[in-house]
């Protein structure tokens, strides 16, 4: 690899921007071991930095026990087995060869980087859809990653169950608890609305971009790919072997909006267009 | 139309079933007269059923007031609006036809009803992807409708407004309304637990068919479709011109756990699911 080839890909994986100066991204060096130098460090910008000041002031234990971190590897190791045995069952690929580019892909996308080393469009049904739904989900929570992240979703579904438990448990004082500590009422609350917000203005977005006759594979996942900052979408034109050029400017435009209320985290956005704002 | 086919369509209108004894559903009359006479009767399924009997009892002006009331028809216009300027210009059909086949097909697919009088998988990008999207919305709570409804949706986002007007106003006391009263903590968890979870669940369901080699567009508007107990979905295989015939004996389990889920307002199910219901 040469050195300003390594300079620009190193940058763009800690940073999880995963922007590659060749259109192939990272099938131009077919390597593994570049592979999984990147996957390593793209993990690293995924977890929340604030884990490593801990760790180096000897509060070693507390990176294995958060429960953020924990949920992160178990999503990663499940979809990339389950894509693995995807693709060796259905698409034929070998077992090396098909965990190979699970486990880069789906890094990759799983925490917003971007980088691809095959067009995963062509990964049939499962893989399509698993790659479309894991552009949501993100990285934790204080890392450079985008998507909703994962302690959101954590709270998001333990809230859902608790309401389970109190339709069976009318009396019971149920709390709901993050890494030990209590979850507050208004966390949970400003989570909710983060994830509605977060869900509506996909909606808009992927409504608004078919307007410019974007099929559906295409408009959704440009829609999913710009609110999570990922990167490259899904199909024939945006997908790993194509890219946004031959987009008309409208749907640029519209792109572009959805990737700073994305990477902005919705909330700050909307208070700026909150009349209340302007007035104090 | 004949006595036998009036009463069938006359049953499943009522209660936004959208069963027809013909493949061709409403296409097969070609009638402006049914169509219309139907959707008067699609709507009439999709409203409060409470808000007739308080109309009855000489509460005439409160189905006026109605805040969903108010919302439903308001997006039912909005989407008919854009949509049949969409066929217009767009798929170059006449604006007469394009309203009269936008005004029944949405409204049968955003009460839920499922009668289908044009392939509206033929009506391009915009008109697939607000098919898709209208089906989650469903009618009014209290009424046969499925989907999320519109009091959740209400509730949803005035709850994601109330988190952007505490950003610029941290000391103000917010309280949402709705129909006058206010919505509290218990009511406002409850339906952010339903939303998630009824996400999740047509999430899973989506993946899950995607592993029987239904491609992207089958696999969402089939989960979509059966979460909300629309019916007809999008695409060649189940959009309005085919059917669920040819769909694996797997894909169907997983459709018919959906409905029941769906039908069900999830809860109930998931409650089902708990340990503690059948310990106590």
């Amino acid at each position: 690899m040469k050195g300003f080839d390594s300079i620009i890909h190193a940058m763009t994986t800690i940073s999880t921007g995963g922007f590659s100066n060749y259109d192939e991204s990272f099938s131009y060096f077919n390597s593994f071991k570049i592979e999984s130098i990147s996957i390593i460090f793209m993990l690293i910008g995924s977890l929340p930095f604030v884990l490593y000041l801990q760790f180096l002031h000897n509060q070693k234990k507390l990176i294995f026990k958060d429960d953020q971190i924990k949920l992160f590897f178990l999503i990663l190791f499940i979809i990339i087995l389950l894509t693995t045995i995807w693709l060796t069952t259905n698409q034929s690929i070998d077992v090396i060869s098909a965990f190979r580019i699970a486990l880069f892909n789906i890094t990759s996308i799983l925490t917003g980087t971007g980088y691809t080393s095959s067009n995963f469009s062509n990964w049939g049904s499962f893989g399509i859809v698993i790659m479309m739904i894991i552009m949501f989900v993100g990285g934790c929570a204080g890392s450079t990653t985008g998507g909703i992240k994962i302690f959101r979703l954590q709270i998001l579904f333990r809230g859902a169950i608790t309401q389970i438990r109190k339709l069976t448990q009318p009396h019971a004082v149920l709390v709901m608890r993050f890494n030990g500590k209590t979850v507050n009422e208004n966390t949970y609350n400003s989570i909710m609305g983060f994830f509605f917000m977060y869900i509506f203005l996909f909606i808009l977005s992927a409504v608004s971009l078919s307007l410019f006759n974007l099929d559906f594979l295409t408009a959704f996942s440009a829609a999913a790919s710009a609110i999570s900052n990922v990167g490259p979408g899904l199909g024939e034109i945006i997908g790993p072997s194509g890219n946004y050029f031959l987009l008309d400017n409208g749907a640029k435009w519209i792109l572009s909006i959805t990737m700073i209320i994305g990477r902005l985290e919705i909330f700050t956005v909307l208070v700026l267009l909150s009349i209340n704002f302007w007035r104090s």
